[in-house]
């Protein structure tokens, strides 16, 4: 990424065995990553652990040590004895474990709202419904309005530490009602664009140099090209992205380094179709 | 993961900033987990870095100091100045960078057959071909049956690190012709064993003891329960999973806890019904 604008970086801290073994795809990174960028931060590093406090603690005391703006957690909020991102996070901050108070309500009214619905007949708070209200001290919780177990949020070191549940509707509804704002706040309105284009009939080792050259004269866009599968016709994508501080210069830089790009490529005897619509973050 | 048997581990790096941006979904990785758990290892952690040598050596070197068994990378192999993985391979083991005469020849061979078969229309080696027969001193190359660059294989403080290519067709063809094997020896014929159930009309927090139940009278096998959205009807999945000497210890483990986890759900109100076949890890 040009890093021009980009200063205020993230990272992901995903949990939970399933990802581990291959069971589960890590859409929820995916998700979480494509929101932040387009809100105009960078993320720097995306790691998977499993359910084991020690595992979570030792990852989020390395990012901390790395000093991002935010660090996104998702998955171990639940109810059950391999739900341990609290405890982890707990470890990793020195905090000790408690109900908070604000938590436990959101968490009772839950259950109060299910019996309402004829969902579960009681709703009584037994130690596995109380422990998703169990929060490091100094914490606090960020309301589900899809699932049960509030969302985290803690401040260490200048690091803003948010835990978000692994289902993936409650982890997307927590983000749009309260952690999105705050994102695009901290990255002062810096814009991220992007778009594609496709080739065919020239091959990567041949285009290499050709896209340093449109990178050096502009210097704030950034190219990737990804060769599609071996085919007999090579086929290759050119990504094209960049950030400004507002949508029209971060269209303009893109569309200079894609008009250069694309001479150079027909130049080589290259066809060119696009492959997306541009993706404007704002 | 009950880590009875299971004590080689691994970690995966991915590298690439499509993935940090979310343009791509992280699919390369599922597939390898997935892979290195059916051959009966256990991978402990998956992070993700961009096309950063900086960034890919740091996360190369964390990864060393927790000793797994195997280190496998993917991405950042091609011939692209941000095709960095090999620099980063290199600045992390503390080894110069240099031409390797046995990956010269390999990607020397591609161009000439890409000839040949009239894709392009010289096999001259321009620096940014010869670019991918740049390995870190000591480190060989891995044939790779698809694609130009080859696959890259060193050892350092007992880790076996294996670079592989992230365009997917790429690193699984490699993955199954030259990296499975050693892995399953590694593995010394531990298998891997899991099945999922379904049940409707029970809530997490209430099986959470239940599954605390089985797990405690079912010491070999691992049970998570996954609350499938937010519905009227609640459904979760649970997922049981063991690891043996031999598949009909395993299947034999995994048959008990599920039929006590049946009882116990049915004893609760659920209904029950199978989601998928099981899978076997040999």
């Amino acid at each position: 990424m040009s890093g021009v604008f980009m200063d205020q970086s993230v990272e992901i801290i995903c949990v939970g065995n399933e990802l581990l073994i291959g069971k589960t795809l890590n859409t929820n990174a995916q998700w979480l990553t494509k929101r932040i960028t387009t809100l105009g931060l960078t993320t720097r590093r995306i790691t998977v652990v499993g359910d084991n406090i020690d595992e979570i603690s030792c990852a989020i005391n390395e990012a901390i040590q790395r000093s991002p703006s935010f660090l996104l957690t998702t998955g171990g909020l639940g109810p059950t004895f391999d739900d341990k991102t609290l405890e982890g996070l707990a470890k990793a901050l020195g905090r000790r474990i408690e109900v908070n108070e604000e938590a436990l309500n959101m968490v009772k009214e839950k259950y109060l709202s299910y019996v309402q619905e004829g969902r579960i007949e009681v709703a009584e708070l037994t130690p596995h419904r109380v422990k998703m209200a169990k929060l490091p001290e100094g914490a606090t919780p960020l309301y589900n309005p899809v699932g049960t177990a509030p969302a985290v949020v803690a401040e260490h070191e200048n690091v803003t530490i948010i835990a978000l549940p692994g289902v993936p509707s409650e982890m997307k509804s927590i983000f749009d009602e309260s952690v999105a704002s705050v994102l695009k706040k901290a990255a002062r309105n810096v814009t991220f664009f992007e778009t594609s284009i496709e080739a065919t009939k020239v091959i990567e080792s041949d285009m290499a140099p050709l896209i340093e050259k449109v990178m050096h004269s502009n210097p704030h866009v950034y190219i990737k090209s990804h060769p599609k599968g071996a085919e007999r016709v090579p086929r290759i994508e050119f990504h094209l992205s960049t950030t400004a501080k507002d949508s029209s210069t971060a269209r303009k830089h893109v569309s200079k380094a894609l008009i250069q790009l694309t001479e150079l490529i027909q130049e080589k005897g290259g066809k060119i179709k696009p492959v997306k619509s541009e993706t404007l973050g704002d």
